[in-house]
């Protein structure tokens, strides 16, 4: 599984004293994008040498224990599901080995030319076969 | 059913030319509290003076079809469960009638003092129940 | 002068309880966004019919008093000068007749194919000096 | 001088493709609070023990060149003066040696129990004063 540092700043917090819920989409990004970086793929020249951009189709999120100013949050991201042209991301926000919020996130594979879902190109499928397996 | 008009500006868009993922979850939480708003509930004085604050618990979100820079969007709120502490919204951001994203979301009313889940006061669950009626 | 309502939500604020430092500019943004749609022009044709935007060069803001959730703010804009390729805006961000934060705001008017500032159209600064002279 | 690492995600960008202009005020808050916290002093243990928060009253921003999506910032932060209850820090985002963006950030000692400005704690501003040193 892929781990991620992030702080919590005033950037992330409300009045409520605590992070403000939308936030954790940022850092569940955050967390996908350096999982996909560590595989060697970088969200602006997948945009500018395959018109190819990742999007979000659906997000289920259970928001278990706030975290707060200062905390030190691992985003922990692993891939559930490797379709044809989507992924299934498992990821969690955990503080001292404490899951404060989980979420299910599936992506497609969209061609920014066409707008439509194409199919994960063949190295980053075996890139992340190969990963998950080093995983497990 | 609530709507309440949300126009995408810079800030709501990102480099894939379209409303950052997260965002739509600053909508909806605008949707929710103007609806809240009008039935005479103000989430500054339910803390101050109630030690009150409505928290996210859950949601889950479809994201059908991207809303762009200028794009007006309405933002359509309704309560489907109406529970002893928690209430569930189905909350939709529509343009042109068309449904871009929608979204089931919980949340449970927590006393600030003791940061646990405490019953929906009367006078709230009375007008919500007043309110759903009056839209049925 | 231009004035545009904005409320606070949580979104907003942050854990001191008050509106973020860096989110005024996103009202400020806003505020200008609204006083160009009002002589006729949005960003998103802008962009797409005249390779234009409207990039911001030099902000200076003082923060008077804050803002807090569930306040209604206006955000007042006006343009104290324009030059060829250049405009400078002076806006407040007022709560009951008392500004809590002033900016100066000079943007700068791009060409998004070369990259590099250029004239603001001709029938756009007709427009500003209109609508200077509507208002003084 | 204090340097800090900040990567740029889709949430910092906007639809013109570069970081949003507010986002670079996150940066720069994240920058201080870094600073801050390698002198010792954290801002949610402030705020709980001291009653102490550090407001931020001007701000004035040079924006150079864009970053953009993947870009990794430098955020350059020094102390350029210390007075009795007020910071002025000079901060820098740098891409590659190239200054992006630069900040004159003045902030204040507030106790929050008064709202008011109160002087800086000594053993705070000896930490600040023996850091400047070092850096010289």
């Amino acid at each position: 599984m892929h781990s991620w540092p992030v702080r919590v700043y005033y950037e992330d917090t409300d009045a409520g004293g605590v992070v403000f819920y939308a936030n954790y989409l940022k850092f569940f990004e955050r967390g996908r994008t350096e999982w996909l970086r560590e595989l060697g793929y970088q969200s602006q020249s997948m945009l500018e040498q395959q018109d190819l951009v990742l999007v979000v189709r659906h997000v289920d999120v259970q928001y278990l224990a706030p975290a707060r100013l200062d905390d030190e949050l691992s985003i922990v991201t692993r891939v559930s599901t490797l379709g044809g042209s989507s992924l299934v991301f498992e990821q969690q926000a955990v503080r001292d080995q404490q899951c404060l919020v989980s979420a299910s996130v599936t992506v497609v594979c969209v061609n920014t030319q066409t707008f439509k879902a194409t199919r994960i190109p063949v190295s980053m499928r075996e890139s992340i076969e190969h990963s998950n397996k080093d995983k497990a």
